[in-house]
């Protein structure tokens, strides 16, 4: 089958690779992994045991930096990629060098994952989603179609991001070169969840099983076990206790 | 020129095929069908006559199932795609296996058209556009750029989705085991209309002729002919005559 | 390297191409140019010196029409895309025939440019930002992430337009023949300023250093310095001296 797999690459047994596909030298494959047609894996990338990686995606991208840029480091070493055991990359998705994911990760179509992200076992990335630069993503989470995930936010453990939620990090909105010093992303901790097309302002922390509700504006941090709706967001009510992150069986 | 059409693919007449291009197993491609560079075809899939389908483009593509899903079936079969004649796929669209798009319908590019979906005749769906499975758009719909119609959602004929739409379906976001059978995507009847970057909540209802407006977060249904603003959303004024489906002569 | 280079296409000096790449005739590419894997680039399509063009773009794509379209002419002749110097274009990216980047611009990955747009030097075109046709972006801009910028806006120098804005055209949303008349674009003024998913009514201005708030819904023309905020968008406040475009010293 015609691909390209440069000598150096170690692929390990069974592993399938489509048509027209590129593995850069030094990249490492697990068992039984299945990589799709047109795919690139960069030079250095890690990619585990039994991962599907679909058509177009591209893994272990380095960053790109605009000339006039203040918050990449145009130079700066990245390290390689590593994409955890039984992963799945959709198609087109792109995740750069410089990433960490854990077991189990699904990263769908055309989401990109920046540089400098940990991702945690299980979590599931939206089509189409935006995890920038300097994000911490926990365990079990759902981050759904079309979110973004501004730089320097934190999720926790089982958190559940709605599709369209866009999230920010700078109250000065691109103006004062003093601005960098006060970058800050959002906060969600465990068990917090946003639902569909919620925006969240720069710095806000969403409690423990916190919750924004459909649509709502959160300009202040929403407590543990409430629920926030409207623009601004105004405190509604409690979360319901079948709800309630502790009251999971599952 | 050098791409790759399976022995086993049967091409129609005057079919062109880009550089690179991969066509499966089993593919029928139909009459004087153009098709771009880097594209894959999947086994099975069925093109009709004088289709456009564009650089990068995937059709026919296997759901992915992450292991914590409650809702894609994992070991399902999908019927393979069926893509009717005069059908335009943009560059890097991808349309899943199990989905059927009607005559003159157009993908635009990197929008994403899910599983167990059906497209009628002459509907756009929009730049980037997401149409989740589960999903039955009608006839002369138009679905703008970075739309997201979510899964177990019915849009009528002749409806007008702006950009940034957002549509949602799980009253219980993402917790509490028994939300599933209580999943409702949103229901758009004939001439329903929602504007740019509105939210529409699980289970709502756009009537005839109903109007969603711009940045509107609809939490209650939409009668017939009436137009709603604000978050949330209240009745603002009638639809405008020149404006209903009815008194229209394109 | 496994590529197609048409002996037609012109390449400057010392210019790199990546494998299973593309590039047409009649195309030129300037010297020290970088091109990624998987790269189309189009039928007369000219790019500056130094640019970086990533894995899987396509450069000098020709619309699509769809039959029933009112805003794109079908048979028209668009002249081939101009990429100034040191452009950087990222991976998925697409630039159409038909549009003008100057010096220094940044295309990040999966943003997509349409026809007939014009974009300043050293402006940032945002991930998976559209621009569409008829657009006119001044220099130095940032237009982030998922940013939608509809046909027939105008954009000047020094905007900052924030991840996820909407904007909107069509006051008639898609309905009555004589609409196409009426189409009218956002404009933002010299160092106007949108922030995070906002949305823009058809036709708004946002005067100079004007400001729309996260999450406002712009149903109102922004005076000059002026921060709006909420649904629909009123008067909050001035914008801050620091963050007025003559204070700046970058």
């Amino acid at each position: 089958m015609e691909n390209f797999i440069h000598p150096n690459a170690v692929l390990g047994k069974e592993v399938e690779v489509g048509r027209y596909t590129i593995i850069e030298d030094g990249a490492i494959i697990g068992d039984r992994t299945v990589i799709g047609h047109h795919v690139v894996i960069h030079a250095g990338s890690k990619v585990g045991d039994r991962v599907r990686i679909d058509d177009n995606a591209v893994i272990g991208k380095l960053p790109m930096s605009a000339k006039r840029s203040k918050t990449t480091q145009a130079g700066r070493r990245f390290k390689p990629v590593d994409i955890g055991d039984d992963a799945i990359i959709g198609t087109g998705a792109i995740v750069y060098a410089g990433s960490v994911l854990g077991t189990g990760v699904l990263i769908a179509d055309t989401a990109a994952v920046r540089e400098d992200v940990t991702i945690g076992d299980y979590t599931i990335i939206g089509r189409n989603a935006t995890i920038e630069n300097k994000v911490t993503v926990g365990n079990r989470c759902k981050i759904q179609t079309d979110v973004y995930i501004c730089a320097y936010s934190s999720i926790g453990d089982d958190c559940f991001i709605a599709p369209c939620v866009a999230t920010s990090n700078d109250n000065y909105a691109g103006r004062w070169k003093e601005r960098t010093k006060y970058y800050k992303g959002v906060t969600v901790r465990d068990g917090g969840r946003i639902a569909v097309n919620a925006t969240i302002l720069p710095g806000r922390v969403i409690e423990h099983d916190g919750m924004a509700a459909a649509g709502s504006v959160v300009t202040k941090d929403i407590p543990d076990e409430i629920i926030v709706c409207g623009n601004p967001a105004k405190s509604l009510r409690n979360v319901p206790d079948n709800q309630l992150l502790k009251n999971q069986e599952e």
